[in-house]
């Protein structure tokens, strides 16, 4: 649900007792926690299921503040619209913006349908924006353009072929409104100095399971991560030319050009939410022989544009404290 | 570690990669979780512990910005020196302000013993700060009083009779950096409006049980959170004189009260960290009959100063990657 006209642009939200219902559920619980600490597991969903749906945490019920979608694709229309058929049903979507980058303009008919699915969703006081950023050049650089009339400070960008419930998107909402001068996302990547090379400096990069090995991380990429709109002006306007330039030659690496933006411009980590993520397109670029290697080349570019290592590292995730058992 | 002169007053952390025998454990690990999932739990801790030690996530080698901790006591003199001598070894530390409202000054054998503790960890570059905030009235509002020289930005607040884990307290400041204008802590609260008075806005406050029960929270307690200084100043000069006037009367809430003007400030929700807590005091306040209605009355009495209710509720929790078996 969105909300216009407050002066702090932002509006609390508050608590209804649970039904009595959600009581004996609670009660169930215990005993199952006394009893069969490993049956637990199995009936967490099942309960959380419940629990979410009661008056207390039901979010579509809860005035705030909105966020604008950036969705970037490429000759997909039907995971763009699937994408979009999911997204527009979260509540807190302010507006959609879909990154064009083909060489001929989106169909009448896509357009005509995307609107279709978009106003299908407007109700009552809930108007949300569609529109498409159309660019001649195909560069990578595009899905970071400047967005001069977005209303919504919080931009959560995202790739057409990925989806995150709408549980998970309100969740990374909520980090993202404590912490809005930061990157907060999905999807967590790292990077390492390389010791084994004594006479230079030199850096890796690590993908999720170093991520898992190492249990830290430096990154949250783009493909699914919320931050404030004023970075797509930083990165259009403000980066160094030479990284957009190396990102457009490339065709690689804006996801760790951006986090290297935030990382400078904050000095502190990005934030990593846990959300369940189901991959709804074929395998993408990173699937691809010598991705990690590309990768790495980025990192060390990046760095040396930048005088330094920007990136922060940090050990934090957070969770749903509804879906967790013991404290 | 602390550091200075940065323009920013933030540094890059860098990695290097894990020993061999890190790698070993891991290997280990992954048999652990192939064959019995159940040990994995028991195992934890003493793997954790291992992993906490090795070059890639030693913090203590580790340049960043500092912190300062305001420590309220009350004639606890054996905890307050306890409480010191542990997060003096907490890296990060940048300066000690112990809130001193008892009628006669400390004792010349305190405050040299405290400073002898302090001196103790202040090694090459690391000189940490020791200063007593002695107050002549005895007032909870004394605990947030503006401290005009305070270099750090980073406030941690605590009570002498709760310790942390440095590995916590550095989580928790790790959190802060990506969040510094909100209360990041590790004791939840809650509040919820009550339907059962039809006829008048009442709320209701909520213990650690409820939050468990609820899965949602809205403030942190001030006994153990990480806020900007920024807030001092505003507690005294900006907050109503009305809510620092009640806290005195009534000698509670002045934690509530950090909470509203916090939440009021931002329009966000705290952010609660997952720690382990060690009470090593007696029970306070909140164990004496009547603490609840005391603390509802204070959520209702301070949302009528504001003339509204500011709190944000959410459900996010941050808890250690490093500790965490499953993503």
């Amino acid at each position: 649900m969105v909300m216009r006209g407050s002066p702090l642009g932002r509006r609390i939200r508050q608590l209804s007792l649970p039904a009595a219902g959600s009581v004996k559920i609670k009660l169930l619980l215990c005993c199952c926690i006394c009893f069969t600490l490993i049956a637990l597991a199995g009936r967490a969903s099942t309960f959380m299921g419940r629990k979410h749906r009661n008056g207390f945490s039901d979010r579509s019920s809860v005035p705030r503040k909105g966020y604008a979608i950036l969705i970037n694709t490429w000759k997909r229309n039907d995971l763009l619209k699937k994408s979009i058929s999911h997204y527009i049903s979260c509540s807190g979507l302010h507006s959609v913006h879909i990154v064009w980058s083909e060489p001929d303009p989106p169909s009448d008919y896509l357009v005509k349908c995307i609107d279709t699915i978009v106003r299908s969703e407007s109700k009552g006081d809930r108007r949300i924006e569609l529109k498409f950023d159309i660019n001649k050049e195909d560069s990578l650089n595009n899905r970071f353009k400047e967005i001069k009339d977005l209303e919504a400070d919080a931009v959560f960008s995202i790739d057409d072929d990925v989806i995150f419930p709408c549980s998970s998107v309100e969740l990374a909402f909520d980090v993202w409104q404590s912490a809005p001068d930061t990157m907060v996302g999905f999807v967590p990547r790292m990077h390492w100095l390389d010791k084994s090379r004594n006479n230079m400096r030199h850096y890796g990069y690590g993908g999720w399971w170093s991520v898992w090995w190492m249990g830290q991380y430096s990154m949250v990429l783009s493909k699914a991560a919320f931050f404030h709109k004023k970075y797509l002006t930083m990165y259009t306007n403000e980066m160094p030319a030479s990284v957009r330039e190396y990102v457009a030659r490339n065709r690689n690496c804006e996801d760790i050009a951006m986090s290297f933006l935030v990382a400078n411009a904050t000095g502190a980590p990005p934030v990593w939410v846990k959300g369940k993520i189901f991959e709804i397109g074929t395998t993408g670029i990173s699937s691809l022989g010598g991705h990690n290697e590309r990768r790495t080349k980025c990192v060390n570019r990046f760095a040396t544009e930048y005088g330094k290592m920007p990136l922060v590292s940090t050990s934090m995730k957070v969770v749903d404290s509804r879906n967790t058992w013991f404290w």
